[in-house]
């Protein structure tokens, strides 16, 4: 990191927006985790910054993703782990009930504590001036929010996604579920039918097996996570059935029936017609970028209604004072791309910064119980670009935290060139692979190779350890001296740093 | 890593242990994690390795320490959960029972399983020769073991250490269990007296309060954990009082008699007399090296009792061709500290190797609920070698995934050198600290500092963003510009790589 100031962004581009009265350096347009990082960072280096939302601060991560999701998996863990108490010498009684409304009270507690972070007042105090309100390109450098008209040096969308809703004859008549919906449930529904098996869908079917719906899960392809690799996928299916989920892969819902009060569902599972009766249904089928009612056309802001508004490396759309950051324009739609992406537009668009979006190593986790998480290259995106790949693994039974915890399943997976021991990416799948990621992203950011991370001392006995076993796995198959068959005579390895 | 190959270690110096008849390039005595470690390193580098060991294979890890002791917590931690089930939504009933016999099976079963990847034939079959029975040594390069005379080019004592009995006027008479006869136990004692509040103390306290037994602890300093930083050490008293255990800081134990089949047991508290009555009583007031019976002075070896042999960095003792590692000689007591040192003797003793003990990054891990991990330098031998010192502090209660998942009690803190991001050291306490300190142990090795690591993305949500959250205020912190006051003009941050 220099000390030297580069020269002021805003002047040499001839905005000069200081001389506009009621003119922002920034505007934002959603106030979802893009939205809030680049507004913060924009604000903290003293830039004017102007904020819009419309419904409310946190986006779907906070109200309809990832936290509330992960509050609802936190107590079906906790079943779980009730139902397999024996295995450890528990002897808990069976028939154990949920308190669902208890359990989404609190969803609702934690929600609610998470969001105070982000509450106006706080962002006001940090120098964001906040408007309410959908917000409307009326030119190249003038935004509509309300009927008040803001003048930007720079504007940033970052509008998010919404659920892609699936296209079968009678859903909408029989009433379904999004992830913006079913959080708001507050009775469990005796059984319920899950539409897509990506990872929301996944980890909902999972969860609410768990807390005690009857649960089917229905997905179009031959295994579910259709980005992750098929062992990791595999493992996923195998664990959903494992905890009663109702498991259908191949599987087509052609059309659905409000009878009696309940969801009459006709499918196709392998060719197969088929039906059956659930209380609710929850789509998870994908989501789709928020582009619509933004008036992008008045901006010259080029996008897809399926990939969203179209972005260079830089995040610069085809406007050059407008860019966009998360999932209104990027192909992973998660919360850290998302903030990642809102610090790369606060540095390119106000600090002439050439920051790239394909220069960042981007871990991703589905949280499955067990987990998988993935950074880096996948091997068929290796085999694509003709990259030679080679994979260490280490299945977490030979590991001895994951021993002692019972907690087997799943493996470390790391890929390098051939050759090298420098890592493309990894795959893990295990009780805490989230955590264990992080370790992976912070080596391929450090550059460490795997030789290196064979020796970074863990803490034992951890899981984490996996990693490490998997780099030694590499450490001495590039070191041949070492691992020698001739035991008649003392062999030489390379020397050590 | 360079690859020169070194010039051969053995043949320089002279000892040419291929011209005598039965002679190996390198004896062990004692098969622990650094014995076994050093064994299987020097064969497979194809030396000649005789190992001798007098009891089993695996070491106190194995048998009397982390393996068996992380099997009972995983079962305790169990029961937790469950008292803490209505926090999540979940009714368990009250007095749910743990079946003790079923625990210890399952520990059996759990270091069974393990202790294979160890068994004499598998030695044997990576070329190790395996001698059992009590090791002597009868001069400055030979050994003998059971009658028989074995001489060696370089020799490593790798004894391990032995539980410190405490004097206490009629404990021994009164009975009482140590890590090595603890695991043994069959029945739940319905009390239990834990003498000493170090790891051992502090994990086992709390997973017998867990288990269901009435429990004690008495630890004769005003904190736990006195390695530890004292908020960390305090956070574990917390937690050992919330779960139940009786905890007597300040507390000396004055004597032990038997009445009735149980143990009168006589104490001072703070100054004060008291007295208790306990089915069981568990010391753990530390460990002692294990030089007796090696006859250490007829190889011109130098030890102490209470520090073990004396080494040098390089691992040395005071014959040049022996060498020690792990508990035997090292001041901290961990098995990955064992192993890491056992591979420094391979390289030091057989390839002419300079690698310097002072050298490693150890992180360790107190597996309290919660955790107590911690890496690098403590703030007090900051203070003590005058290194100016600033930490970094980010409390559990403000990381998203801690709070979804109702594990906020902790913190992440980190030192680094004032006025740098340069690591010198951290402590975590949290429900997965040992998984999180891999990461901090990962970015020192890799001399990554933190403003760098405020940059490493991490899988959202993950409890391991603290540790970013940690880097990202110190990152601020040495970027004036970036968090400059005045919001009238755009200021400029230093360019970012």
């Amino acid at each position: 990191m220099t000390m030297t100031p580069p020269a002021p962004a805003l002047a040499a581009t001839g905005q000069g927006c200081r001389s506009h009265a009621a003119a922002y350096d920034l505007i934002v347009i959603g106030a979802g985790p893009a939205g809030l990082v680049a507004a913060r960072g924009a604000a903290a280096a003293g830039a004017r910054v102007a904020l819009i939302e419309s419904n409310h601060i946190g986006g779907n991560c906070m109200h309809e993703g990832c936290v509330p999701s992960k509050t609802l998996i936190r107590s079906a863990q906790l079943m779980a782990e009730l139902r397999h108490a024996p295995n450890y010498g528990v002897d808990a009684p069976a028939g154990i009930a949920v308190d669902f409304e208890a359990v989404m009270a609190r969803m609702r507690r934690v929600r609610e504590r998470i969001l105070r972070v982000d509450s106006p007042a706080r962002l006001r105090a940090e120098g964001i001036e906040l408007h309410w309100g959908r917000a409307r390109f009326v030119g190249v450098d003038a935004i509509d929010v309300a009927g008040t008209r803001l003048r930007f040096g720079k504007a940033l969308v970052a509008t998010g996604s919404r659920a892609l809703l699936p296209e079968i004859e009678g859903l909408s008549g029989a009433g379904f579920l999004t992830n913006e919906t079913v959080f708001e449930l507050t009775r469990l529904p005796p059984s319920l039918l899950v539409i897509g098996g990506g990872p929301l869908g996944c980890e909902l079917a999972q969860a609410f097996a768990r807390l005690g719906s009857r649960t089917l899960i229905c997905h179009s392809e031959p295994l579910f996570l259709p980005k992750e690799e098929r062992d990791a996928a595999q493992m996923v299916s195998d664990a959903l059935a494992r905890d009663g989920v109702e498991v259908h892969l191949n599987c087509n819902i052609v059309s659905v029936r409000l009878e009696g009060g309940r969801k009459q569902v006709a499918m196709i599972i392998d060719g197969n017609p088929s039906t059956t009766v659930v209380d609710e249904i929850l789509t998870g089928i994908g989501r789709r970028p928020a582009v619509q009612g933004l008036d992008l056309e008045a901006a010259g802001v080029a996008y897809d209604d399926e990939a969203g508004i179209r972005v260079d490396d830089f995040l610069r759309t085809s406007n050059p004072r407008i860019f966009a950051a998360g999932d209104v324009c990027l192909a992973h739609a998660y919360t850290n791309t998302a903030e990642a992406s809102g610090q790369i537009v606060v540095r390119n668009a106000l600090f002439r910064g050439r920051l790239r979006m394909s220069a960042l190593t981007v871990p991703w986790c589905t949280y499955t119980d067990p987990q998988v998480a993935h950074v880096g290259l996948y091997v068929r995106q290796a085999n694509a670009q003709a990259v030679p790949i080679k994979t260490y693994t280490v299945p977490m039974h030979d590991v001895v935290r994951a021993i002692t915890d019972g907690e087997e399943e799943g493996f470390v997976k790391i890929h390098v060139r051939e050759g090298t021991d420098r890592i493309l990416g990894a795959t893990i799948v295990g009780r805490c692979a989230g955590e264990m990621i992080n370790n992976i992203s912070l080596a391929m950011v450090a550059g460490m190779g795997l030789r290196r991370l064979a020796r970074v001392i863990h803490a034992y006995p951890t899981q984490g350890e996996a990693v490490r076993q998997a780099a030694q796995a590499c450490a001495q198959s590039l070191a041949p001296a070492m691992t020698a068959s001739s035991k008649k005579s003392v062999r030489m390895p390379t020397s050590s740093p």
